[in-house]
């Protein structure tokens, strides 16, 4: 696998250009092809050590990105930081410091803030691989979540994708739609008026309020999850209101005119923003979000490992 | 070693037939003999991943299958579930669909659901094993348990083997009780009334309330663990009387006609429901149980892994 | 690397011989030179088993030994122990009997207790290397903390090292001036006099309440972390008290008439006994602290495997 990536860091998806992802598709689909066959392990990160520093619960992006650091041969330390310890403030440094003073060669980072893994780049000498920071991005989801959609449609450029959801508070949405507009998609984000924040537009996006709408123009709808923890301030009425106007049902996808792919990066809510008719229906593709997951994981942490 | 189980998934003593037991004993004993050595790790499950899923704490019989998979060369990722978001209910399937999308071999579950492996075995396309479900089942455990002693006393053919404590909640009884069964032992429940379930005579078990006639009548105690934690329920007066009544002492040991094995899964409350000077003294193969546990857990994951 | 240290365990500085820390260091210092390389990992410890037990919350001294043992490619099993489970008392040797059985060859501790490494080595089979005993020992660190002052200028005979902080709760402190003293050092302790333990001067060192005649006094100030989280008991007024007494600012080290060596244990209090510009600045060897100790973990590891 040759090519070089133009970052020396994955910090987002704000700073890549096509041909980085375009590279880190063409790498995965490599790995993907290994992950298949019976030996899924391969030598390339051999000599190298990966501190995942997760600032915040996260099971299955932590889980993943393990995955593909070990079936890289790298060898893998895991540092739980509690919260505690994240509200001291300008420990972050300190940590990041001594772990590299460890002669770590790689960070993978999730954190609460947004802005961190920036912040963290610009003063530590190690390649720093954002795993989420707050809700400002969340590349290696993006990436996976494009590289579904190219697998199972082909070409993303001039394809409809529509992101469902709380589009305010989440990661997932911004680096999705930076994600694919750079690779030529069209998308529309779809959600209650609270959850979609103003200067969203800017960013060359639809706004649709009313969610059979966004499913009859688009190709592709990424059903984002209602975050159950976040109840001390009201973005709608109630969950059974939201679900009852946004929640996604076998129902409303076989009134559709055309079948649709569908889209969610877990952990679903099921019953709430997607039912499980439609979340294990042969229209969804999240299983193959998780798979692929572990590809695209692999393919930025080889590219980023010289 | 050579031979194969009639089983694909190890979810019970219930489903395994005489020769899987035998052909898990043998291989246990191959795997021992390796643990002895120097260099006790073998590259068998080189190219496996094992998915370790504790939903409820654990200390030793992960960290016995953790070893068990280590030496076996196996890659092993850890999930440690909080109890928060077991009792969400159906994500139970989601959270192993997307550890199995991740190309994940084997899956080691611990789970406080009675049933919970059996559930996932019909719905996951991947060999499940069960480290405890719920007052279920504890297969590994009686498997070490009846290795153990077969090794102390030979043959377990005939053996009288008494279980002493809580029969009601415990997955570690009801395991044994199926496993000496098919071994062709004989076995006895001792406890208080409240402790000893109504429908434990139809498993072909003697039942006796009182501990001195169940030594007198036992080769083998197997004493269980008091769940001390367990207190919102009354089963007996208090501790000191439960201790009065079923815990085991030197003194009572020294009383019986002839020298018992005295056996406890662990972890021990010294001084309730077994005296510390019988825990560590010369009739006990405490020790030798958490021993044989790590040979009998290689002994699984290697014959379960084709 | 030849040699062979007096001792079976590493308890606390107090059992080492001058010699065992002149084969600690130089063992180090190989290692140091392989952590420089691209390949990190030797094949030294391929057939062991290490065991961190850790009962206490400890990120970094962790994330060092587990690094360490990793790079000597040890298999590495993790035990975090919950403070309610340590309260049971009479737990401990059966928690670590149990870790024995599993055939672990090496275990490495931190408890509360003081004196429990001591009193686990009398009792159980295995080596045992003390990361931190309560308010005892804490041997790598003053193993790590003399190489990293001996790396720095040269001999540490005759060096005069000044310890400042919270003499009275820290086994930093302790096992700090038991190696530098033998190793020849002059060691003052520095603080408020409710943290200067009386029977502190049985041991040779000096003591001064005055941060400012400290430093003028000494070669290399190590700074030890104030415990914000001990709050249930006033040793000194407030914080803001203590770091206008006690807290190193760039005002007063520039104010000395020679360029002393900062060190810190770490975490650090930025602010508190310590300012960032300090902590940061050219006179601070605080990250080589860190480097330092994954090479000198390695040594102790590496001696005491055999």
């Amino acid at each position: 696998m040759e090519g070089k990536l133009s970052v020396k860091h994955l910090l987002g998806i704000k700073d890549l250009q096509l041909s980085d992802i375009e590279l880190i598709f063409k790498t995965a689909e490599n790995f993907k092809a290994i992950l298949q066959q019976p030996i899924k392990k391969v030598p390339s990160l051999r000599d190298k050590t990966i501190a995942n520093l997760f600032f915040e619960n996260s099971t299955r992006t932590k889980l993943s990105f393990e995955l593909a650091e070990r079936r890289l041969s790298a060898d893998v330390v895991n540092f739980a930081a509690s919260a505690s310890s994240v509200s001291k403030g300008e420990t972050l440094i300190d940590t990041v410091n001594n772990i590299l003073s460890m002669k770590v060669d790689m960070v993978v980072m999730r954190h609460p803030n947004p802005g961190s893994a920036v912040f963290l780049a610009k003063r530590v000498n190690s390649v720093i691989i954002n795993a989420g920071d707050g809700a400002h991005e969340h590349p290696t989801q993006a990436l996976l979540d494009a590289y579904s959609i190219r697998e199972k449609l082909g070409e993303l450029k001039g394809l409809k994708i529509a992101i469902v959801g709380d589009i305010l508070h989440s990661r997932v949405a911004l680096s999705n739609i930076l994600c694919l507009k750079k690779c030529g998609a069209e998308v529309m984000v779809c959600g209650p008026t609270t959850l979609i924040p103003k200067y969203i537009s800017s960013l060359g996006v639809k706004v649709e309020y009313n969610l059979q709408k966004a499913l009859e123009w688009c190709d592709v709808a990424n059903m984002l999850r209602i975050q159950l923890e976040r109840q001390d301030i009201s973005y709608f009425p109630s969950l059974r209101d939201y679900t009852q106007q946004y929640g996604l049902t076998k129902t409303i996808l076989d009134s559709l005119s055309k079948k649709i792919v569908i889209m969610h990066p877990g952990p679903i809510n099921r019953g709430v923003e997607i039912s499980s008719e439609v979340a294990d229906g042969d229209q969804s593709i999240i299983l193959q979000q998780v798979e692929n997951g572990v590809a695209i994981r692999m393919a930025v942490l080889y590219l980023l490992s010289n």
